[in-house]
């Protein structure tokens, strides 16, 4: 191996995620996460080795190199895993082609034309109908027949590191009829994953569940931040607004469905049985380990698994009427909560609005979220010896303003 | 005059609203509409009479050129306004620089990146409230609280001229409990104004209704397409989806707030009182005419000035979070109905849920849109001599794939 990768790194020969990564002496280009340190695509390419327009590598954000097509990056992914397994190739004896992680600043990956959020986690879905609405009716009838979804905001979707700041909106006090206007006092992460649309649909057509994996690109973490007070008076009947929109953070690695390969498990069974243009053939979830920190304390450990909905179901759905896509769009799962009250993705859910409070290891508890928390999602897949991660998104809450 | 203006134009030397056009021999760039010509703004340049960048003009939208901040648009526009009415002024003589609307096509005038859908005239939100809901409580409790909006889809908007094709999608047909695919049967228009942000905020910053009028840039036609039956069955509880995210039209000028100054009307009482930061002083509502047309048939006619949350409210709602907007964002007005039974904006108020057909004048009758209906919206302001005009959004409806 050329470069030194630390036993139970998620930035494993197996992964090889696409990021922006920006130096004091490198402006912002693509890198290749491995290990401890990135790999330097545009010097790379400067060796030679690839065929495409090194401009594409010179940019802002992804969406010009995913442009390229799968046959294009899978196969830069491919001819990297072998170059640095091999001590005598073309990027043997040039520690320059390596950034430290440490020293390098990493930028949101894609331009985020637009941000859609499902809902598609069935024991999520479930908790939040308890709560909001009837326990014996938790799911709503149209639940099991639409992977439903809502548009947000694609502005406010921010990288790992950059703080974000708690919104202020109108909420409703129990019992009164005139909201109150301030900071929220419900501020709550969701725990989801996202992936970043790898090719352009125009007006008019659909992506079947059989090749919606071609319009794929990757995967990210991602942390649909929330404010419950302001989602509860705000949400009818047009869903959440206010209470999303101030911002969203993600991982900043796009880890390909390529190197998720391995994790592929079997869904839940569907019933009642879906209509024919969700319908699917194959394994379309992937076992991707996830928990979420406060501060320094875990308090939540779910899996991507647990989607009822999958991906291809998702993208089906979201063309079939003719809707667009564009690269670089992202979708985000939902909350992904499993059955154990320990693996709920959101506090309003570990917490059970607020009559559970969380205990963290400095001995203070949680209902929602404090100014000044750090709010750390981690993930990764494990088969044997193969490990493919996604590194963190971790957000720190600053005061509102 | 330099150039001929017929009586009645949209595009009266009060006007001069901006907007993206290619003929055969000129590419995409920004052009001014002046009666039934467009004058090329890049060819004006070229006379040396800007000391702005040229390649702003250059673009396949007006997103820089927006950019470039109100003192200089606003200065662009009056000089225009000057040269126009003077016989010796440096566009005198050059017949080049105008070129016949019939002989150009129009482009989407700017680069979306998010599109925010507002639902804020109360006389369509009663009626909705009726149809759907509880005739005695047609009003929500937070709708007199709150410009209730939702995020749409940026992807599908499409200027003037583009046919939309009808959507497919799930139904659920009366008293079914399992849905049913297939095209909508009840696609509709929804008329509304949208207007386009001029000025971008940073995430964590607000913009007040004092200051909000400086981060609006113009406002254009725009016609939310909705399928009412893939609506009724999806929206709960997250909002519509893809009952709206399959096409978006709108006019391809952008009308200046500077142009609707002589429009501007006091908006209706608000009751109760709002939240201070809803609070604003002086007219922020515009008396425009709006008219809605199948085919050649006239079956509505509305006012803007109908809005019961005027656009300062809703960009200061919208930002009061810190939600980050930039130049180019949609913001619409949500469906502009009035009291009087001509004057709703969508075949579900006009038709009242297909109980009261609309008549069309080749003797047919609609209670939605069919397969090749033309759907045209035109809207502009009338003050003594001076006329302002959207000229119109003219989209024909395709059947389905």
């Amino acid at each position: 191996m050329i470069i030194n990768i630390p036993e139970n790194s998620d930035f494993s020969i197996h992964n090889i995620p696409f990021g922006i990564f920006s130096t004091q002496d490198r402006s912002k280009r693509v890198g290749i996460a491995i290990g401890e340190h990135i790999l330097d695509l545009v010097a790379v390419h400067e060796l030679g080795v690839f065929d495409f327009d090194a401009a594409v590598l010179h940019r802002n954000d992804l969406n010009d190199f995913i442009g390229l097509g799968k046959t294009v990056t899978s196969n830069v992914r491919t001819k990297i895993q072998g170059w640095l397994q091999d001590d005598d190739s073309v990027l043997a004896g040039k520690p320059e082609l390596f950034i430290k992680q440490s020293e390098a600043q990493m930028h949101m990956p894609v331009c985020v034309g637009d941000y859609t959020d499902f809902y598609s986690s069935i024991e999520h879905a479930t908790n939040v109908g308890k709560m909001f609405r009837d326990p014996e009716n938790a799911l709503l009838p149209n639940w099991k027949h639409i992977p439903v979804g809502y548009h947000g905001r694609a502005s406010s979707i921010v990288v790992s590191g950059e703080p974000i700041t708690r919104p202020k909106g109108q909420t409703i006090p129990k019992d009164a009829t005139q909201p109150i206007f301030g900071p929220s006092q419900r501020l709550d992460f969701e725990l989801e994953m996202g992936f970043v649309v790898g090719k352009n649909t125009k007006m008019g057509e659909s992506v079947s569940t059989k090749e919606a994996e071609n319009y794929i690109f990757g995967l990210v973490l991602f942390n649909d931040w929330s404010a419950r007070d302001i989602q509860k008076w705000e949400y009818v009947p047009l869903g959440p607004f206010l209470a999303k929109n101030f911002a969203s953070s993600i991982s900043p690695w796009i880890v390909t469905l390529d190197a998720l390969e391995p994790f592929r498990v079997a869904g839940p069974a569907q019933e009642p049985k879906v209509l024919p243009y969700l319908e699917y053939e194959g394994e379309k979830n992937y076992d991707i380990h996830l928990e979420v920190a406060i501060n320094d304390s875990t308090v939540c450990h779910s899996n991507f698994r647990y989607m009822y909905w999958n991906m291809a179901q998702q993208l089906a759905h979201h063309t079939v009427n003719g809707c667009n896509v564009h690269i670089g769009d992202m979708m985000a799962s939902g909350t992904i909560s499993g059955k154990d009250e320990n693996s709920y993705g959101s506090m309003l859910e570990l917490a059970w609005m607020g009559t559970k409070p969380v205990q963290l290891k400095d001995g203070t508890e949680r209902k929602f979220i404090n100014d000044g928390d750090t709010v750390t999602m981690r993930g990764y897949g494990q088969k044997g010896d193969i490990r493919v991660g996604f590194g963190e998104v971790s957000t720190k809450v600053l005061p509102a303003t």
